[in-house]
């Protein structure tokens, strides 16, 4: 007996790239999809790439439409989650939500950074937050996962292991992250069409950009004692992926060998994390996959750990974690869907 | 003393480009640059590309702004132009329009493809259409020059010398062209976001694209008689750049060689144009130039001639051939501003 | 039991493609690697990609290699193949070659085009050219498959039903096609180098590329009179896909709809077919797919018919068509492996 | 009487661009292009792009040749330049190279990072290191310029003003660099071809690029004392630009506005300098110029600077801060040749 599923904002990049993995995973059904300014048409006819391949229509979203639905996908803008997600969790829903609304405990750092008020505070106590190889056990029986940002996913990928272990210094990270234009979602921005991106690269929000908190707060709680690092965005012309390069203080004197082993031990039973040796990550290694490519270098002279973690931000980075958490959450395999 | 410019819609792609040429240029002065999304915001502002290079402000549009203006270059989307140019013709200014509102002569054919009405009739007989290298005398005497769309101009110059040597039959021809993006302008139109056009080819409007009239009225003009053409223009992800691949049905015997000769010979007096012999012609050989690069190749066997043609939509395409038709209608140097 | 394989030439762009297919169908293990410039090196130190997915090593190719192998995939540069094809079709393995040296029946045609003389004309004859859903009684039954190339994949595909039902003329077809740069193989050739490639379009072998003879003699077989086409290639900055836009001229005065009809009805059993009707064709949306796209056009006023056909080059266009064929070789269904 | 000019390795990328700056400039003549494997060769046979453009023909170098020139600008590979530099010297040239050769002052250092012998050691002392800038009274006087990298010119123009200032601390620099792929020189390694690079990012050299030695050693004798940075390269896939991100941690209190003033005032004499504010600095709008664009953001909380600067590394990192230079060698006035 399967699962049935259901994802509303069905019509983004994220959301396309969800019903792509569903409609191709052996233990769940695609049931509905809502879409609010394509309901009514088939995925076909807004996605031709799905033709012979889905065979549902977009509809307008309603609690009611949800009957006989198990676990619901929110993939909606972030500020639109917190409104469905009361109603859904009363009524018995699992839910894993993909934008940014339940990842802060601290719904004020939330209201500084999203810049709108948090209307469903109380729930973000309970929702888990669905970086998969460090809370694999609170996933298992979350009702609410809120699935990580695609730039915190490389992140905190990437440091968790060196700040557990205390090679690097908890304060003056530095984090930089070049990302596919995919990342800033399906919408008709100016500053997103092909003439102003090809060719070109831009930093922005330098310093305050609303995945800063994030990765400082799930940090923090990994290691339960305070981070400081600073967070500097880049859109790049490409469509898919996510490079991050991390530098941190060194401490001690440990080689790029062992550094590298303390990694790989850390992520031993993550199936989805490759450490790297000798080659370098590049992003097409890890386009259109769920894996995360991670590798260490170390500065000596300048005492200085670089980490570079890479993603695919529709995968990793959003749809296919969020698949890997339903797995963890209904017991299948963790890599049932996922498989490149 | 210099010739006194001005740009109408001088904010989108072709107006950008109008504006780093003519403030190069050594015989005109740029004297108002109007757009009114932007008016009021320093040219800088809103592209910093000309920091320090150009010290303008956008400002609203008005007929008593021009006192003083020599030359006036219209690049608003095409529809918008018929509406000011006959005031401004009887102010006695010179005009340039880079939209399509007066190259076809016959306005139903204008209404059909462009889809609305043609409110200044009378004024397309008076207009000249600008492709440089075929209107030389006529240009240098307009008060209204039409420039022609950028898809024509590598068509017509490409077929051209093939038409008026009947070299190949004048009906059943061909063309396929290949277009950047920036020659869809500058607007935020969803289908032309990096995400939805990198990694991808369309064709559009097959068969019925306004350019189709254009190209075939305009030949009908050179040799006197019918001519018949398909048309399939294509979106590519490059920024700029057409590239036109062309057949037609092979009429005698003559040589690949004679056929190139007789193209060398028809532009021997054009600066601009480049007949290519042993290589194809590439975009990446004309962009940010004004050069059309024109090639011909035989299929024997199947009594064929392919006739390629390449330029930079807006340079050759739009922009540059505007100044290289200003240069012609006020007896400067032809090549003068256009300079790679 | 499944079927065991291997790949000879495993690591260029389609033996990589080949082995990512592979070690996921259900149905066969992919049991040997042959690439000689690897030899000796795991498949995930020269593919990164691989890792954690394939846990093989590339092997110096030898004939003895292949005991308990039942089927051998070939994606060696053409003019390899037929050193090694007879010796392994007398060992009893089935063979498909991805490559060009089976395609053409006519050895004659094969040495004016590929430039070089065949060793293997014997095996001529009995190769079965493996266009699966021209060929599928064929393939079934086949010890030596000649898979189609790219271009022809796609150009045949759009042409075989217009030609059957008598919709185009024999004579006069012309072929436009646009290539991503991996349809050029994995070598180090400079013209193939990002800063040559990038931004840029270019016509290549225009009139005399090797699959020329290949389109016109395939199609010679299923109408079974002769066809007289010009097929142009061009590369293009992408790098997987395959965008054809052929015209024919139109014989009666069929209406779209009916044209297109009957190309539905042609490929009603063909499930990686798709004849789109209101959208067009794009490469994005057969990207990573084995699907191939095909929509017609019809321009009325010049008797003119348009076919447009789009296919992902390494996948329908080589590996994932060679991986169909086996399906239908094995009796496997038709698509496993290759849903996307 | 113009100066006669040469250029000793004319076939690369920053060959050719040498030859399209120079071929335009007004106080120059362009006599004599050299390129071993060009060698006999038409320059617009090598290069289409100049056809009708320049009428030069690729000569074998040999001292000899250049009986009648002023000046050479040496664009050969690193490790060419040394050995053709001490003759020239010896017959008066003035020298520009833009190779790596003659910018560290120490030789032991150009031995670990290049791994080659130095053998003009003795000339080290007289280079002057070209950064135009910084050095422009010595530059004037020079007989041999040392022309900067690519990425130093975007590092040192960026983090001068800071560490003069004493704006952030002399050690634990960060600079994270991504460089289009034209920066890697004109040739055919497989890992520069279009489908690798494409669609893509890697971080190269990290730690140990031959430019890490020389930014720091230039810094060093700016502020005459110690510097230490870590230097991260990437490869992106775009043509020509370099994006850099540079991190350091601030001394005192200084507000944003007080850093963008005095990084304004300590360029004010630099025409190719744009110290951004609002906006942030895309390689957009530097591509095809001589600009280099820097803007500079506070992260408080984290006591930490970000400095951000781009360029062309074609122009600005190399041939037309080559041409500055020669301006300022020849008291033409700085922009001429460069004006976009």
């Amino acid at each position: 007996m399967s699962v049935a599923t259901a994802i509303v904002g069905a019509s983004g990049y994220s959301g396309a790239e969800l019903m792509r993995i569903l409609s191709q995973h052996r233990c769940v059904r695609l049931g509905k999809v809502f879409a609010s300014t394509s309901a009514g048409k088939r995925v076909d006819e807004v996605y031709p790439i799905f033709q012979k391949r889905i065979d549902l229509k977009f509809e307008q979203y309603s609690e009611n439409a949800l009957d006989g639905i198990d676990l619901v996908f929110i993939a909606l803008p972030s500020g639109d989650a917190m409104n469905i997600v009361p109603p859904l969790l009363q009524k018995g829903k699992r839910l894993i939500d993909l934008g940014g609304d339940f990842r802060l405990k601290d719904a004020s750092l939330y209201e500084k950074y999203y810049k709108r008020d948090h209307v469903a505070k109380k729930f973000l106590a309970e929702s888990v937050y669905g970086l998969t190889e460090i809370n694999r056990p609170s996933i298992a029986n979350a009702k609410l996962v809120a699935n990580p940002g695609c730039y915190p996913t490389s992140a905190i990928l990437a440091l968790a292991p060196a700040l557990r272990h205390g090679i690097i210094a908890q304060k003056g990270i530095m984090i930089n992250s070049l990302s596919g234009v995919s990342g800033a979602g399906k919408n008709a921005s100016p500053e997103l069409s092909f003439v102003e991106v090809n060719e070109s690269v831009r930093a922005y929000k330098v310093g305050d950009h609303q995945h800063t908190p994030e990765i400082k707060s799930i940090l923090e709680q990994i290691i339960g004692s305070e981070v400081g690092l600073t967070f500097i965005p880049h859109l790049i012309p490409i469509t898919r992926g996510i490079y991050t390069t991390i530098s941190g203080e060194l401490l001690g004197h440990p080689s790029e060998e062992e550094i590298h082993d303390l990694f790989q031990s850390y992520y031993a039973d993550a199936p989805f994390i490759r450490i790297m040796k000798s080659s370098i990550p590049e992003i097409k290694n890890v386009v259109d996959t769920n894996y995360c490519d991670i590798a260490v270098r170390v500065d000596p002279e300048n005492r200085r750990l670089i980490i570079i973690s890479v993603l695919d931000n529709l995968i990793k980075g959003a749809s296919g974690q969020a698949v890997q958490n339903m797995n963890i959450m209904y017991g299948f395999p963790e890599e049932e869907g996922l498989s490149a």
